[in-house]
């Protein structure tokens, strides 16, 4: 392991030169980073090479990857619309073994403790190192400074965007698909494992040399919607199973049941509705989590009150969302992944229940993107500091443990609100810096705690909006002393070996900040 | 003007070495030429240049064409769903020509009659060239070597292809859109100008520099479903009328009266059924001209009384393909263009009639495209030789009149059908030798004429399938013989000059024939 070259970024934090042997640029604060060049620009394909009839069947992924030309150093990617159900990941990768290939790059959308199996494949040297958020048990491995390569993780735009700009070459790009035909036109809504959509597969077929697309309900063609386009794909193939519905989809999301969290969420649909972001035609999006689905319920029972009716709401569709759409409490939902079934189903039946993709939604290095019109965005966080600078990947424990999702992307939103516990096991969450920064403070608006609620400083307007509320609006440097108190102090800081282990990429590919291995315990 | 230097292609036809400053390749034959290289790509943006707010508004096409940079020489591209209708190329050029713009490439998908305009811009040298279509007006102005450069004829799917391969690289993309909302996203469903989908401006709003959306129904974010997406446009503007409705799409679509007409559509239904393609789950597509709609409906017909179903049939939809699909008759319209009221109607009601573009339908430098998996496609020809080659540009007196549409592309069908008249006017259809070269012989199957139905020797399949029926097939060359008796004699062979004013592109991007300049009357 050569010395790694470390540079001090925008935000002050300590950041690698070079990743993964490619040069890095540094983050430059909110909109400071201005790319050059132009899109990657995939190999020209021609029909004399794909079969007439339509058909591009073979038998197995083994033999998929063998036909696209699979080989050592590779990149190979997946998708994570099956979430802990996901069998196609490890199929891939089981087969690339068997293949004999080494030193892979593995490039999932985002990956869970259903792919705790790589683990063996990093051991093997199958896996070199993955570029993509790394929960749980990867995420320790990680942490503990295992992987042979540096971990990446990029929110869901900033992976659409490295593969854009060419950041990140796919050379083979594996998509499971719950219903597809011999052609390769592909969607999520139907078949055993039907996850919705494939939204997070779409930078991977338009952009990988080969494409494979691996079903367990092969059908006619065409099968119609084509989330993913056959005229992208390669080869096509068949499992028994794709995956385990169980664990795609809840069967239903959850409402929190914690006081606490109730408390927190009525609270930040009050700050919504009485900041007047709660308007005809307004827009929000929240998260699939207990208190976020507790806030679109108070939000929905307001809007209810006042007359109100949104515009949009974006997804993560849950059965709240599909409920608020059902009965005409908005005109649409711009969906990027369905939570639960009511989701799915609303997804094939409703057309005003839209799919969308990380390229519509959150591509930075686009033509603008749908997160900066969203009137507010509800998320969470693992900590957030008296800057309202925020993390999700670390605890303040410093192991690695949560992806970025979309986080980053929403932080684009006109008002970010983060309803946050203050403390969780008697740790606080509210601190004086964050162990790993992943939201710059200026794009953070609000609070909400239970024990109250901090307005970033600079949102003169929101602060003023609600002076006239019975809102509980406190000072974040209160908020955070009080929780301090009742804690016994600040989060003892974690021991870390210089060593970086992962970097944390901004949206527009710059590194905002950097995860360090953990000193053995 | 310089010498222009011919070269014979593959099918022995005198071809320019160079179009418009640009190497051309000749024609090698079907499945002859393997391109190289990368897909165009085109610059990276970024969310900082756009509005935060989505609204990309600016007060006029002349506004859009400033802030998008227009300049001198530049390539600026229409579409054109709203056919003979269409109001916004003619305001693009006028505006283009208000701010002093020389020597503009236009390059609309195809022109009409309403484009005569043109011609006083490239008199005045606003308008250097047109590559594209050239119906009419435009095509006779090209015929008699008034226009300063080549045209370039290229089918639906050639034309994607050239712009993805980057052989044309659009700088300015003019999109007009029955309705869009402030961000740019597009679609053709509803609006006055309603004209379904929006296919032909696809490639034109992934590929080009700059690309503005025209609409005359703005309505609010989001405009769904996104037939073209906001994330590829720069400035949305909005004209009074981009378009006048009773030209975009017809009221009702005809069938043919003509009893010679009616003959040759029952005789190709004939074909259809008695050669076995017709049975469940086949597919078929056939244009919207009288004769091709009065094969439908004998065909449907046919379908009714054998109790089979077709799996898809491809559009440009009408009255009768949309009758088939709420009868039942089909699972699926996979549709390009919509050519009456009833084809925008279904387009907006069904999710099973399908919007698709010349990427998915007819890209010949993709993974494979839908085209060769259509059991049968009725199409028309001007000409047709004893060796089955046919024109669509052209007529026997050489003058450019048409352009080539998909009909190239959907020669990779398993069946290509030709009904046509064995002469008009008196002049001879059936030919020793074609005019211009559009389609090579040994993708064109069937002629069906009036005067009886030719087999390309080619296909003993065909032959042997219907050689018990009581179908009159009979040699083409009888069939012409017939002909030219009855017409005394071939057509008189037109004058040309020596100099080439059209390139006919291959589906491939090789040049397959010339039109050459007509001799002064």
């Amino acid at each position: 392991m050569s010395e790694q070259k470390l540079v001090r970024n925008a935000a002050g934090r300590m950041v690698p030169a070079e990743v993964n042997g490619k040069e890095a640029v540094p983050y430059k604060g909110v909109g400071g980073h201005r790319p050059s060049g132009k899109k990657a620009a995939p190999p020209l394909a021609t029909c004399i090479d794909y079969p007439a009839s339509g058909n591009k069947l073979v038998p197995s992924i083994k033999d998929a990857l063998k036909a696209a030309g699979l080989e050592d150093g590779m990149t190979v990617s997946t998708h994570h619309h099956l979430r802990n159900g996901d069998f196609v990941a490890n199929a891939t990768m089981d087969a690339a073994a068997e293949l004999g290939a080494r030193d892979l790059m593995w490039f999932p959308s985002a990956s869970f403790p259903c792919h705790a199996g790589m683990i063996e494949h990093m051991k093997s040297g199958v896996i070199h190192h993955i570029e993509g958020s790394m929960n749980g048990p990867l995420g320790e491995y990680c942490s503990r400074g295992n992987m042979k390569g540096m971990g990446v993780l990029r929110s869901h735009g900033g992976r659409y965007r490295a593969v854009q700009d060419g950041d990140v070459h796919i050379d083979i790009a594996v998509i499971a698909a719950p219903t597809a035909d011999p052609f390769g036109n592909a969607h999520g809504l139907t078949g055993p494992a039907a996850c919705g959509l494939l939204g997070f597969a779409l930078a991977d077929s338009q952009y990988a040399d080969r494409v494979i697309v691996v079903t367990d309900n092969l059908i006619d063609f065409p099968c119609v919607p084509w989330q993913i386009q056959g005229n992208h794909v390669d080869f096509v193939t068949t499992m028994e199973a794709i995956g385990d519905s169980s664990k795609i989809v809840s069967g239903t999301t959850q409402i929190t049941k914690s006081p606490d969290r109730l408390r927190i969420a009525e609270m930040t649909a009050r700050f919504v509705r009485d900041a007047g972001i709660m308007r005809d035609g307004f827009s929000f999006q929240c998260g699939a989590g207990g208190t976020a689905l507790s806030f679109a319920i108070f939000l929905m029972d307001m809007m209810r009150d006042a007359g109100v009716k949104a515009r949009f709401v974006r997804g993560g569709s849950t059965q709240y969302l599909t409920a608020m759409l059902e009965e005409g409490l908005t005109d649409y939902i711009l969906d990027g992944q369905t939570f639960d079934l009511e989701g799915v189903r609303s997804m094939r039946e409703n057309p005003a229940h839209v799919n969308t993709s990380p390229f519509t939604s959150y591509n930075y290095h686009g033509k603008g993107n749908f997160a900066s019109m969203v009137d507010c965005v509800v998320l969470g966080a693992t900590e957030v500091d008296v800057n309202f600078n925020a993390n999700v990947v670390t605890h303040s424990d410093g192991k690695l443990l949560h992806g970025i999702g979309g986080w980053q992307n929403c932080l684009a939103s006109k008002c970010t609100i983060l309803p946050i516990p203050s403390f969780r096991n008697r740790i606080p969450v509210l601190v004086d810096e964050v162990t790993t920064l992943c939201g710059p403070g200026e794009l953070i608006d609000v609070i909400v705690t239970e024990r109250g609620i901090a307005i970033n400083p600079r949102r003169e307007d929101l602060l003023s909006a609600v002076s006239e509320s019975d809102l509980p609006v406190r000072p974040i440097e209160e908020l955070k002393a009080e929780v301090e108190d009742i804690c016994g102090g600040p989060p003892a800081k974690p021991e870390f070996e210089d060593r970086v282990v992962a970097a944390i990429e901004w949206v527009d590919g710059t590194v905002i900040d950097s995860v360090r291995q953990l000193k053995a315990e």
